[in-house]
């Protein structure tokens, strides 16, 4: 299968494309590209998530730039190639921590919305909720809005809005399960980011 | 300006890339992608949006199958490498109408799910509505949303979630600058068809 | 504890009312509210939920009208005091059936918008989808969104937005869980609805 | 025209009820509703956006307690009967300020949330952003989806979701039309806590 066959769909949803994709860097000369996964994280869970997306970042065969809101740089932002942001659920929403990030860093990278410098990167989110259906989707649609305004690319990955876990009394932590999505999220970030890289190239 | 820096952001958001983005095809013996541009519109303005998708999508090099939801067919979806959705404001959604043909194209087209053929498709949306703030946006957001589900590549374009206009008595029909923004999400449509058809050609 | 307790606060979420509440009618001669409960169902699952839901609205003392939104009429709307509405998630909204019953009816109990004859009822919603963040939430979403349009009165119960339950693989069918959220969310509606009859009254 | 008729939804939408409301709480006895405002504001723009929210709920007899965010206590939140919150629009969604303040408040308020002490207080959400269709709806709703996942009976006003004013060089500032929306809010929020005031009351 080749790459054009995966973009056409053919593909099962989720299957790995390392074969293909890894190796295509080296034939076309192209560098790899860098994904940032910037998240927020009190207990651990999210971070977990996080560790995934890179995981699954680097098996597509990109260099990944793992860290905390906190600690991101104007730099980070601007060199990456694709942004994926992780954020526990609080209150239907991203942390706000997360947003605080967002608003000073986006505004630190392009002072002047006319030169968004964000622009067609591609971006992607995942979330840790304490229960089903409390908000994950909210706080993963949260941040590709925002994404969206910036004219990022989004994508989706691990399910329907992206990589998500359950991490409350009935389902603590993150399981194998949620590992994968988030795993699964990375991948095709990284895999999207690969086409666009290589299609923008003159 | 190369396609790079394009990409990189260092343009003015909405800036003209039919300079450079109409030779290209040509250049790279790339086949021009095809946009499909379906809508619902019963007093014509949203009718009038989707000709100014087309329009601009058309000044970008792409070819535009222009229709009403109710004449798409599944090979339309199929053969398009970008899809936009447009839709009147009815209760802050998309139409009844719209929501039939998302529902029943989509099963036509991929009845496996496991088979996603829109996969990786570019996605955008428009939506017009009687009043400031009233649905359009969450209009617009029902059809990123959906397109996201089946793991389409979602932009905005024209504005911050794609092109909308206000239609009510406080500013009837359709004016320049909302024709403006269909125009600008057609054309960024259309120049981000060509990045990733050219980015997954082998 | 008598109701101003309940409604400050101080009993714990999801608590049965129904020790206060049935009696209170009595004591006060209002007439039991009216709650409407209106789906779509397929598979037989969004249609548990429904009974779940009307159900726990009796238990609260509530006149409940369980209706397909297919049979759903425009006098069902009007004299009710409550409206749920429930669908399986297609594509994360609600069902094509369900929003052309919204389009239809909602035009059809109030054609001169000035005249919002569905205002200040109260409103919530439910909904089933086959995995988990799936589009649950937003799907319920959709529905207290055109609430709002309308100026119904919003609520929540049984989770973040509504009731909802898990029907694919991983949890097939509804579980008893989640048919007590769908019971939360009708005694929640109910009691509301109570509230709201009594205070409306001169 | 009765109260009854009112909530009936037999008045035009946005007509004044003051004339009937006001007078209400002496017939019946009752104290009027307290109506927080709380609101984040750098411009000046939601502020004036906060004041017109303020002054529509002194119309319709509550008491208003108006501040911002960053001075609003846990004694605020917890003796208020109607919580309305404000925002800028920073990339569709509310402003950082807004969000840690929810994040932190809401938690010092209700430290178990088994005891949601805010819930069934009525809560609505107003917001202003630079342009048409910028994230006005989508920062309104991340508002009133926190007020739904802690149990807040949630009302739109002024418009489909909320009070908004577009802000940017098209309109600049807060218009006449935008500031009625504001005072429509208020109103309709402080009528709203009048009826749930007396129908709690035992």
């Amino acid at each position: 299968m080749n790459r054009r066959d995966l973009l056409k769909g053919s593909a099962p949803m989720g299957a790995s494309l390392l074969a293909t994709a890894a190796p295509a860097f080296a034939q076309q000369g192209s560098s790899p590209p860098t994904v940032l996964v910037a998240y927020h994280s009190v207990t651990g869970n999210t971070e977990k998530m996080a560790q995934g997306v890179a995981e699954g970042a680097r098996t597509a065969g990109a260099t990944v730039n793992l860290k905390r809101v906190g600690n991101v740089t104007a730099d980070d932002l601007v060199t990456a190639d694709a942004i994926t942001v992780g954020s526990p659920v609080y209150f239907a929403n991203m942390a706000g921590e997360v947003k605080m990030f967002l608003d000073k860093m986006v505004r630190e990278v392009q002072p002047d919305p006319r030169e968004p410098k964000l622009r067609n990167k591609v971006g992607a989110a995942f979330a840790t909720g304490a229960s089903i259906s409390n908000g994950k989707e909210t706080t993963m649609l949260s941040i590709l809005q925002a994404m969206l305004v910036i004219q990022m690319i989004v994508v989706s990955g691990g399910g329907a809005f992206g990589a998500s876990a359950t991490t409350g009394p009935d389902s603590p932590g993150i399981d194998d399960k949620e590992l994968a999505t988030a795993r699964d999220l990375g991948k095709r970030v990284a895999e999207i980011a690969v086409v666009i890289k290589r299609g923008s190239a003159t």
